[in-house]
């Protein structure tokens, strides 16, 4: 139980300095300070280093926003669903001060494709959530590459809209694109 | 002219080492050293250091995007030109072998909103490709607001699919999402 803790602990203080200034500009020792670890934790829970922990960040912030897209979908159709999402991630975005955008888009750019354990975490974080999104608009009755690509064009444009809203300092852009996306669905669901 | 092209000669591959491997990951050694110029040159015409160069290098990629999208939207409509854009920005990422996303997006994430300069530089950019689109559509008959939500989805669309290229490598995720953007674009163009 302290052992989980404690490595949660490494990873959600270093997904939270990769998602506001880049994984490159954030040291390993800045990692154990913020995150009051002591430095022999870290290399214990990551004895390959800051890859492994960059990677870590990537499936933790892939699956915290896979869960809460998943629990929407389980009340609402997708194109609520997709404006709903878009609402949280701009007020998530307002709140802090337009720097908590999506750890995993950062981390990608920056090490994919050279850094193969990263790249292969965000592929499976970026695949379950277009899954999450194309199933939800099967069940809907869009026929598979349908749905497919819809889901690509949510993924995409959720990912674009966070980057926007960084230099706009402003949500609503996300919710505009957020919108656009619904009104998709709903045409393509016939709703 | 030969000062001219000393700085271009930085900046271009300033450009291209930040949108591989991120702004963080490039130091001002790295840029002397690829781009053949002498030391002395890059603080004569970046003063301010890498801060401006990084700057530099958003208003440079953007620029290179915003003339070849207002290039297309001279000989085609919306839809086909962000299907052709889309065509065009695929084949680069795998010309590249998924290391040429947009620098833009990679350096924006890494610094904005703590950094201003590069900042406001993103903004400018962002802010020209959306009103590429939104003019466009406009003529397309297109109100106003709509067309500016339009635009949106367009950019957010295209920068998100980028990323989403790097993990999958693989650049048929880019076409997928522009047809989906020229989708919507005919249907609210009635074409």
């Amino acid at each position: 139980m302290k052992a989980q803790s404690g490595r949660a602990n490494i990873v959600r203080t270093a997904t939270r300095l990769f998602r506001r200034r880049g994984y490159e500009g954030v040291g390993l020792n800045e990692i154990v300070e913020v995150s009051g670890s002591p430095k022999g934790s870290l290399y214990h829970y990551f004895p390959q280093g800051k890859t492994q922990i960059g990677a870590a960040a990537v499936v933790s912030g892939g699956a915290a926003a896979t869960a809460v897209l998943k629990g929407l979908l389980q009340t609402m159709g997708p194109a609520a669903a997709v404006e709903h999402y878009g609402a949280m991630l701009a007020k998530g975005m307002e709140q802090s001060g337009f720097r908590d955008g999506c750890p995993v888009a950062t981390i990608v750019l920056e090490t994919a494709p050279q850094t193969p354990e990263i790249a292969e975490a965000g592929k499976v974080v970026f695949d379950d959530w277009r899954k999450v999104f194309s199933e939800a608009l099967r069940k809907a009755g869009v026929e598979d590459s349908r749905a497919a690509s819809l889901a690509i064009l949510a993924v995409a444009a959720l990912e674009g809209a966070l980057i926007l809203a960084r230099v706009d300092r402003n949500g609503a852009v996300i919710e505009r694109a957020a919108s656009e996306v619904a009104r998709t669905f709903r045409v393509a669901t016939h709703r």
